[in-house]
């Protein structure tokens, strides 16, 4: 167990991190606090950074590294971003840090924080193909994603803050102000010379700017999960959120639904950043990323590499599989053993599209609710695969690997429909159950956690499926813990189930 | 960390439960598994365990020790009750199990029975004085608690599944089988010389009937908790029950709602002794324990004592403080902070009881939820309080403490009403929201994590509560933090907070 820190200086604010790093690399954020600084504001007239924002900087990082040494966090990773980065007194304010408070800071450049934006994504979202649009105080990373590879990227010198002082945009917006936001934003994107070759992919979003236009969305369709990652709008959405927005003033944007009170005043310009980068490139969905820079420096320090994972779902599972100290062997074990009858009951499940992702995360993650309580761990395990940070599936596949996860002991939870109409449908509820059912067959195939089933093969006949174990010593008590599952079986596939032991 | 099995062979069930022990002696439950033998049922006319329950036995016990090995578990503390303690072949059937399987069985008196239901009672409810009965399948315990301590008890040769034997209850019961029922359970009621005495005490109640009357219970009322374990009702609807399953016959009795399948057969003796109880004693409550013989033989085992723990809330409270892998020391300085809040503010607080149990709940575990994931924690803190066994809480303390935690970062969590009607009101929503703002003070005052204030003290004036701090180091931005409330404090009590840094 090793703790570090990563500290993020940008130009809006300024935070704090803490990782915990557990056995297998696997790792859990175990602290964050922010605190909004503002060292872009308010820049001297010679670009330098302002005083009292210096001094308020000082301070919070002082308050970090105190909160540091009470964790026990052995290294700490300071970055800094625009603001630090085109200021004139930038070695002044490194210099004091590392002196007062012996911290080592790290002035990335543009392409850098376009870059660890990409590392932190790659590593946490299923994307192929993609823009992705970082909006932060004073600067703006695009990221072109194809093939999962970093195929161009820019950072551009605006962002939440600076455009609302250019603009000053804490008003109400007239026509004017508007066109000429726009004007700006337009033209720089106009001077990037492979945007204009970017089409057909989604837009995914980082930063508060973002995380809030989400949050607003939430609000109004009353989405039921909590969880922004991954989250899904569209560009007509956003533009909306944007509409509404412009019209009102400060005060009025305080009391919009979703917008978080520290960030009304500078929600206007980044906002139409976003909004004139859907309209200059037609695209026409947005993902919502609760990763980026930091997570970026995350993955490196852990991966001690910069290559992206080969499978984001795969090492996101294990990472929770490591951190809730779940028997890893039992969880492989019933999930070898599901895929294999997943694969060969295809003809029978007719199912319309590939489940495995969902089967895999909810087998591998099945009893991850142990540890919240033993009692009741199938309707905690539900919850903690709801609500965690899932890498690599969308909302509605990680509800529904919840829900599978949460029968495999019994078939009495209930889905709450009405809750989750918006994500799922009774059409889906079928899947689930189906999917569930293999779950349980293959969790009691393995009742004695000790991998005496070392493979299984299924025959389906006209009115029966059978599946022959082999085992290494005698299964009779598995085998008879997994036909507790074959009156559910033969209600959803309309076969009867036989299981047997076959020479090993 | 260390594992240990208990087995437990009763008449109706074995059962195994695994039991991981962590640092400072906190465990959890992290496996159970139950077979329904039914080693009292057919027994031979010579008083003897029927063979081939007896091989099923052994097959079981075999299939547990095979789990036990796969575990990890070091120490298995196996014991037998009814069926095996007055089986003409008990001596035959330990050694068997010792000689074949190397589990030493340890055949337990029947005071001994009712001091295990004791003892995993004494220390996991809020019991000061109490009738406990645990039916189990051929026997029956009844133990008087009075201050605390065990002051009688006996062991009574009848349980579910000799109770439906002998008056084959398996069908409809009619008035005669009922009378001869009644008369036979209340004449060795009548024949306990302390019995009568015990008056004006809740009935506590352990084993599965118990645990079904509550479920049938549960699901009539809609109750919102799953957790079974303090469940409370009344002698009323108890007897309601038994009359509604006493005109079913097996095949209805396994469609009522609550009642398990593997249950139904036996349900009608056992209820039958409980409802001859009531009307024997004229007790009006019954409170439903989760805990019994297993957990009695669990808490002497970390205890090393058969002394009660004086705190059971307070031992509660840290198993899952160490159990989640808490920071120990910042919650202890949170609690410490508000313990000492809470007396000061008592005359501005105007609350009619006294909330100390749920604060101290809610503030030592707020920050539980980071198990789950850090992100939105305060929710997931209030899943896992509102969905944990925390002994020596009430269901709706425990709902409240939930609440509680769940508002130590922000006020937006909602308090779902509608859900909770049955338990919580809008003036227990108001009491949550003036306990909650205490425990935000305080976690803001140990932001750092590193108890940097050591004591704080209040002053009350008319318009202005001053909390004065004595500190280690300059707690300025403890202070700033803690005054994010000062909006929050002053809307709830009326008075502004100020919070100011006094001489150390």
């Amino acid at each position: 167990m090793k703790r570090i820190a990563i500290i993020d200086i940008g130009s809006n604010s300024i935070r704090l991190v803490l990782v915990q790093i557990n056995k297998s690399d696997s790792f859990s954020v175990i602290d964050e606090v922010k605190e909004t600084v503002r060292l872009g504001k308010d820049m001297t007239i010679y670009g330098g950074l302002n005083p009292s924002r210096i001094e308020k900087a000082i301070k919070t990082l002082s308050f970090f590294k105190c909160l540091c040494e009470a964790q026990g966090v052995t290294e700490i990773i300071a970055v800094a971003t625009e603001a630090v980065r085109k200021a004139s007194n930038q070695v002044e304010f490194i210099n004091r840090v590392k002196s007062e408070l012996d911290i080592e800071i790290r002035v990335l450049p543009g392409t850098s924080e376009a870059y660890y934006d990409y590392f932190g994504n790659i590593n946490s979202m299923d994307i192929l193909n993609a823009l992705l649009i970082d909006i932060g105080g004073s600067s703006t990373e695009l990221i072109w994603v194809e093939d999962r590879t970093l195929k161009a990227s820019i950072s551009l010198p605006f962002g939440a803050i600076n455009l609302t002082e250019k603009f000053s945009l804490h008003k109400v917006m007239d026509e004017e102000t508007e066109k000429d936001l726009k004007d700006y934003i337009l033209s720089s994107y106009k001077e990037i010379p492979w945007l204009k070759e970017v089409k057909n992919v989604p837009l995914v979003g980082i930063g508060g700017t973002i995380r809030n236009i989400a949050k607003i969305s939430r609000k109004k369709n009353r989405y039921p999960i909590h969880n922004l990652h991954n989250y899904q709008t569209t560009a007509e959405e956003v533009v909306e959120i944007y509409n509404m927005a412009k019209i009102k003033d400060q005060g009025e944007r305080k009391k919009i639904k979703g917008l978080s009170k520290e960030r009304a005043d500078i929600f206007l310009g980044a906002a139409g950043a976003v909004v004139t980068l859907f309209e200059f490139l037609g695209l026409k969905e947005l993902y919502v990323s609760g990763c980026g820079l930091r997570e970026g420096i995350i993955y490196e320090y852990i991966l001690q590499s910069n290559l992206p994972l080969e499978d984001v779902l795969g090492f996101s599972i294990n990472n929770h599989i490591l951190n809730h100290e779940m028997n890893l062997h039992h969880a492989h074990q019933v999930w070898k053993l599901t895929e294999c009858l997943y694969n060969d009951l295809k003809s029978i499940l007719n199912i319309d599209k590939d489940y495995y992702k969902i089967l895999k995360t909810a087998t591998l993650l099945h009893d991850c609710g142990i540890r919240v309580s033993y009692y009741d761990h199938h309707a905690h395990s539900f919850y903690i695969i709801a609500n965690s940070k899932i890498n690599g599936l969308l909302h509605k596949e990680q509800l529904m690997a919840a829900y599978v996860a949460a029968l495999h002991r019994k078939n009495d939870f209930k889905v709450d429909l009405e809750k989750y109409e918006r994500i799922i449908n009774e059409k889906d509820i079928e899947v689930i159950e189906k999917l569930a059912i293999l779950v349980r067959i293959c969790e009691n195939l393995d009742s004695g956690v000790n991998s005496n089933i070392s493979s299984i093969s299924c025959v389906i006949e006209s009115d029966t499926v059978i599946i022959s174990v082999k085992s290494k010593t005698d299964p009779i008590l598995e085998i008879s813990q997994a036909l507790d599952c074959a009156a559910s079986f033969e209600k959803i596939f309309g076969k009867k189930l036989i299981i047997q032991s076959s020479a090993s």
